[in-house]
């Protein structure tokens, strides 16, 4: 049995963990998931409520649940009119339980009990920080929500993100790590998703410190404000700035092909294909680059959960 | 086995499907719900979403719930503050499934079997219709929450209330109506929770024909504006009036004192005892008249699970 840990957020993190459900008679999961969504129905239960933003987590209970789909699907419910419109159904769930139980951390536990998750979902923190970004200008944009959905001109790159005030990990969160046969990071929005989780104190040098392989999946699309024009290249030295070190062995990298129809509708949102260019990774210390068609072309460009899971379990399997 | 159905609905209902849950060994629960409670959160979700009234539902299945502790909480737990204020849980768990299914009846089925409820609960009638009343000086007036809570004159007695439109019994509420060993109605708010039912048709009918022996259990406090003044004879009286014929076998009376210091908050509400007077009730049908102490004296004039249950019992113990 392998102990593998997923880090990221949002939908990316959704995805690998529906794929590697399927394989739970071989692997022990726990996510860890960025507590520092500040958009949608999530930023503003997050203010009225004072809990942990709910989304992301919600998103990580469902995809490990072993409930009908019915249940599933009420929990990834959103209410389209009346006084609850925009509201997210499992948001809500999380929300009052976090209420009644006057803890986060026991709210999000008893919700994985309810939704008999195979595995662990764990916050990266219980802090209540604020994501926060500098970009090259100088300007400094407040909010995970300001920095994702761009306010400022989105020409400008960002520089560095950071939180404020620092946060402190969930220990369970970095007990995981250090015990884990493979981290796996991404595929997410950079600076909004995955890199806020190695802005929290303890959690690079935890991921230096493990012993695990550490797989990273690159993004399949740039982001416009966010990654604009960032090869696989970029998006590796990003994350690598972070960690610290030479901690990434294992990149797996989509060969696959969008159609046409599909990149046009992404080009109206200034989003391009990552492009891969034959450079020279094992400077950075990765061992092997993996190139395959993990790309999901229906309706929208995302990781194809059933085939990323494949390709990570052939690189698991080499685990003595 | 006995067949027993409790028709009612709101904290009467709970009251009484609570205590009784203790003898589900002996006996099969099926609660029979009024649908047209229209104030508080029930009334806005009804408006803005559609679906039947939820929080007299909610309370019969949070009542036969076996699930923990916590989750019954949850179901009745109501938001104090932020966009959600007012809003109950369990609301909005049950509207949320009446979307995604597209039908109230099976959402309430989905939600019995989710709280793993003993027994059952069904909705009087799945038409959403009106309360209306019209007053002794001729007004009419629409909508059960103005009726329970009196935008008219409260001086001004009830005449008679009526649905608008009409509305047409559930049919499995009829079945279970007419199988029953007992039928237990009451208590409750007379004319907006009790009554009710009585006017959806079939359901008078269904009981008359039904061999169920029929209990009435009477309220405790009269209510300005609704039954005010009225006696325990008035509250038989007015039900008889709505069912037809001599339909009650057993009526159960509290004789218990609450305090004076309870009383007296009572009072600031224009709420006082139900008076019971040894009037000849044998010529209105009614077999027995039960006295006993069946009061909850803590913080509000209720009546109490266990007791109530105990003498229920007694009555139920001697069907053959």
């Amino acid at each position: 049995m392998k102990n593998i840990v997923v880090i990221g957020g949002g939908t990316g993190s959704y995805t690998i963990l529906k794929g590697l459900k399927a394989y739970t008679d071989q692997c022990s999961l726990t996510a860890i998931v960025s507590m520092m969504d500040s958009g949608g129905d999530t930023g503003v239960l997050r203010d009225e409520y004072g809990v942990l933003p709910p989304g992301d987590i919600r998103r990580c209970l469902v995809a490990l649940s072993e409930e009908t789909e019915l249940i599933k699907k009420l929990f990834q419910f959103r209410f389209s009119k009346g006084s609850l419109k925009g509201k997210n159904f499992g948001n809500i769930f999380l929300t009052a339980l976090s209420e009644i139980m006057g803890s986060d951390e026991l709210a999000i536990r008893e919700t994985g009990t309810i939704l008999k998750i195979k595995g662990e979902v764990f916050p990266v923190t219980l802090d209540k920080v604020d994501l926060c970004a500098e970009l090259e200008d100088g300007t400094i944009v407040r909010g995970e929500t300001n920095i994702d959905i761009p306010k400022h001109n989105p020409t400008v790159l960002i520089k560095r993100v950071f939180l404020d005030p620092k946060a402190r990990a969930y220990s369970d969160a970095v007990k995981a790590i250090l015990k884990a046969d493979a981290i796996i990071m991404g595929p997410g929005d950079l600076y909004t998703s995955i890199i806020p989780n190695f802005l929290v104190s303890r959690i690079p040098k935890a991921i230096c410190d493990s012993k695990a392989i550490k797989i990273y999946i690159c993004n399949l699309m740039t982001k416009y404000g966010e990654t604009h024009n960032y090869s696989v290249a970029d998006h590796l030295k990003t994350i690598l700035r972070y960690i610290g070190g030479k901690s990434i062995d294992y990149m797996i990298v989509n060969n696959g092909k969008p159609s046409v129809g599909l990149l046009k509708k992404y080009e109206r949102e200034k989003s391009f294909p990552v492009l891969y260019k034959n450079e020279e990774f094992y400077e950075f210390g990765v061992k092997k680059v993996i190139e395959a068609d993990v790309m999901n072309k229906r309706i929208l460009i995302r990781h194809h959960p059933e085939r990323i899971a494949e390709v990570i379990l052939t690189v698991i399997k080499k685990i003595k």
